[in-house]
């Protein structure tokens, strides 16, 4: 089968690979529908994420069954499914106090990533990590159900009130997700987006959206909120948390969602003491995949300005420019996509 | 009447006052019945807190009514009362939303800081910051009740749970509070201080007490906890935030209760979303007051080893350098007290 | 002045009424500029709610700042204010622990209810029942700013998230609050509403409305949900507690927050236990009259249905037969109002 | 092998039964170490509880793994364990929601009640319900820890504060687990217990202990807490819950915890509204076997008045009438015992 395998810092190739078959008894292999593109994924090549050299890349795949272990007995051939990519041990002790977004394992094997994932015409996968989708789910916004299921992680967390203010740092497909509930439920949204094209998506969506470059965020939520500040901050780059920080509220809460292991932050412990901010850090689902597929099915979400294009898998060879990596130079352009999902 | 007034840094006096009157009608004149010395207090005597010049020093008192204003309904002359020494304003957006410890006058109306307070022999106060006192709580620990309710206030906030492993850095009179209640509800409890008198209590308290100058905390954590590390850890000194990140397992909270306004920490964000670390910032007690005189009532603390001595208010201005500062200097030396009290 | 004053049962007359001036310092004389009819004013005529005689009836209600008293410094003459009726001592241990819905005062000291209300051109308030309205916020909103506010506690409470399955028993005012929050907030929503008027606005804003006495309202639940059950079902009329039981999935929440003084319910604790239902008692505001003036503020509930109609105060006297109270024989009637708003 | 069967109401056998061998990938075998004998045993035994004709008893069982199937990982051969004999299917909607109390699966696969348990020697359970146990955990506590992990899940529902009162309906093993960590953590705590023997256990413990046949418990539980009436009331027999609703405080939290099938309860849902009740459905464990496990390792519960006898397989027979049931009759006698124990 024809896959995208990683090889080393900027090199992503297209491959001829074995078809997988199960090996333990709870496996499961499924025909890959599509395959969505993440941010990751442009960090994995760039070398800012870790990652398992001569892997098959692709975490945000749905698929059809098309193979089953003699022990799995949730899903059989012919259903559709998403995947949650993650996969848990179910016997640490986080994973036993049910915080299974800590479990000891997820580091070593997450799919796409530490082990082959999806941008291939076939992926191995535990029963477990297979969720069957309802027909209102296409394959396309199948291949979103775990990205939305780490930001209904983060909406769990924040518990968003209806007459709270939200600013959001950072519109890419997961600031972009979490606005979407923000103006489903939150009394005022704004968002900061630094690139252009992004920047224009968020207005589409009818978001007030700043230029950081261009106006003073705290400022602009400030007066945005008569003078309140936000009630809270998502903070959805990796570096935003000093200017999270500027934006919330007395008593408010931040969360830090984004990842960019690079950046280092300072911040004055008695001001977190003084306002009683709360800052709750994030990052994956957890319990959230059967959620996420409901509120996917109802259609809850504005996603008319989401995908910005399906493409092939060899496309996808010169598709990481359109989401701001000169894979050649590793040098940065400015975006012209939210999320690419490929088809193989 | 004899009243202890801050002058300026260093400089405290012993000076003769006019007795206080009812002016307003929801006013009530105390006669003071004891008053604790707060670290506050020495901080304000360093030039390290803000405060009012002139005001007579002491948040820390309980009274007895001896005069009340016209509009006074619910304490009476002859009532032995506590006092919350933070005045709550109940018309900002932040107590009318329940946040009172964020109330936008809390720092220009706090008694003992920005107007008179208890280190004299009277004192007025509005009627709502006053709690009737039980029998069961004489005027020593009338002193601490609203010092508790800080701590109560960090107790709801935490949700503390009873299989949890806690560690409180610093072991003033508020990790003191803070780890009687660990060790009444939490699995495990260590406690990190650097003074030998204040470490030397926690152990006569039966509390496993660590010096951060000889060992390392974090590594301590980690073998208490069975390398699981603190699912609790309580800052309770101000400049301690960075090492408590370090003492936190994935999905811990840590409350950065402690205040110093010199400090600044260096934190790594993609540590704090990737660890699911919550930081919950809290400093002030709020709807706290009744359940901390319950707490007293039942004696539900072990109190034993808090309160050093008793003294008057004249042995007040020679009592800082037990707590750690000699005036003369603004220099400090080991302490040889927990919490000091004067009877005017 | 002219007011309608409660007599007794079935008896609410137009009376000539001396202006109220300021007594108490903190006390505070408002102009009415709109004043709501409550369902629980329909209870008091009918004699279903307790009510103290010749009071002046109604607690929805907004007016203009007219005269003030010696000790009120947070509104001034002018000011244009949402009132909340429900005075809260401040000083009994359920004001002093927060749950101020709770104070031991409110069932004796309820404008409109045990003390002088807004069927009338003027009434005396407490300055800090009174809560300054922003421009965008007219009259006719004015009066339900309390009534909203009371909704938001049980959206507090419920802590409603985006993939829930929301049901709620009943489509009177609170019903149709409560429904607007569940369409932007959750997956899917549904009402039970027996009354064909209201039932008829239900889905005339876009919402799934159930005849309870066609239909078997847990089999629509359970087929609206795809077998799951609802989440949180919200009961809005006061007899629903058993019906509500049957329509909720395991885990899931119910909010009984209509009242009716009559009934009473029989349940099995041990379905209670088994399918861990959480059943959360409320139906007060509680801190939330600023975040109800933020929703009014941002129009962030579709009320285009709500307001049925704006009369007279003399008007008033007959309006009740058009919230299904027939006054002369005290029996009911189809409803053909949902909300209706009085100016005097 | 020697086991006891459950053949038909009020017969329980002693039988000589096949070794069980692992058949699944998933399977292990225990031997049986030690077990405990449950309340649900007795209403097995009674005919009250559901259950599996010719099914081995006992769900409280710790033991030692002596054979495992080919895709265990994560236990090893003598490895002494605890185990959870819920068994959660992993897959079904409240499963994949974090609720897995609720899991679709329990009522048809509970070890000792519908599946072989442990009144026996050896014992076959999947791997994902074993709970390898330190040593400072001996065999008789081992059997105790899931039990201990429903209470501790109640324990995380609730949420008891160091400040509140306490009201525990029932000293059963249930009643006696969350009286302990009441003890420990809340301001005053009080039981109502039926049976003398386990009533004077109450006693020894140095608990306050009524007689629900002798006083008004309502009365007793509002003169406990000046007035107050308490704020968590724990139901743990299953016919409580009208008494429970009368000894909360308002805003007060209620825990059925206990079941009985064949109870119904008249409730007044008005004054569930009214006073803001808040009743917390729940009754198995949760994530809680890790902290089960802490809780015992670190011999934070006084569980000195708990176990009452150990004794062999064949002495189990009689042991009932210990427990209150004369099985010949199915008739009640009083207690003589709180836990008893068997060993193999």
């Amino acid at each position: 089968m024809r896959a995208l395998v990683y090889k080393d810092v900027g090199k992503l190739v297209l491959e001829e690979r074995a078809l997988p078959h199960v090996k333990d008894p709870d496996d499961v292999v499924l025909k890959i529908k599509a395959v969505g593109i993440c941010g990751s994924d442009v960090k994995i090549i760039e070398g800012k994420h870790h990652v398992k050299p001569d892997t098959v890349l692709g975490h945000e795949f749905c698929g059809e069954v098309v193979e089953i272990g003699t022990h799995v007995h949730h899903v059989k051939i012919g259903d559709r499914v998403a995947v949650d990519n993650n996969i848990r041990c179910g016997f640490c002790e986080f994973c036993r106090r049910g915080l299974t977004s800590q479990c000891v394992d997820i580091k070593t094997s997450a799919l796409g990533v530490m082990r082959d994932g999806g941008y291939a015409e076939y992926v191995l996968v535990p029963e477990k990590q297979c969720f069957v989708l309802p027909d209102e789910i296409d394959d396309i916004f199948g291949t979103q159900v775990e990205t939305l299921a780490t930001v209904v992680n983060g909406m769990n967390t924040l518990q968003m009130l209806p007459y709270e203010y939200v600013t959001i740092i950072g519109f890419g497909p997961i600031g972009y997700l979490f606005a979407q509930f923000a103006k489903n439920i939150a009394a005022k949204v704004a968002v900061s987006e630094i690139d252009p094209f992004r920047r224009e998506l968020a207005k589409k969506c009818g978001l007030t959206a700043w230029d950081p470059n261009e106006v003073d965020i705290p400022s602009m939520v400030e007066n945005f909120t008569y003078g309140k500040k936000a009630d809270i901050v998502i903070e959805a780059t990796g570096n935003g948390l000093e200017q999270a920080l500027k934006c919330v509220t007395p008593g408010g809460k931040v969360l830090p969602f984004g990842m960019d292991s690079s950046i280092t932050a300072t911040v004055i412990p008695n001001e977190i003491t003084r306002w009683a901010t709360k800052i709750l850090g994030l990052y994956l689902g957890q319990n959230t995949m059967v959620p996420s597929i409901r509120l996917f099915q109802e259609n809850r979400l504005d996603m008319s300005h989401f995908f910005t294009k399906v493409i092939t898998l060899e496309e996808g060879l010169t598709a990481f420019s359109d989401l701001g990596l000169v894979v050649e130079t590793l040098g940065h352009c400015p975006k012209s996509a939210m999320k690419i999902v490929m088809k193989p």
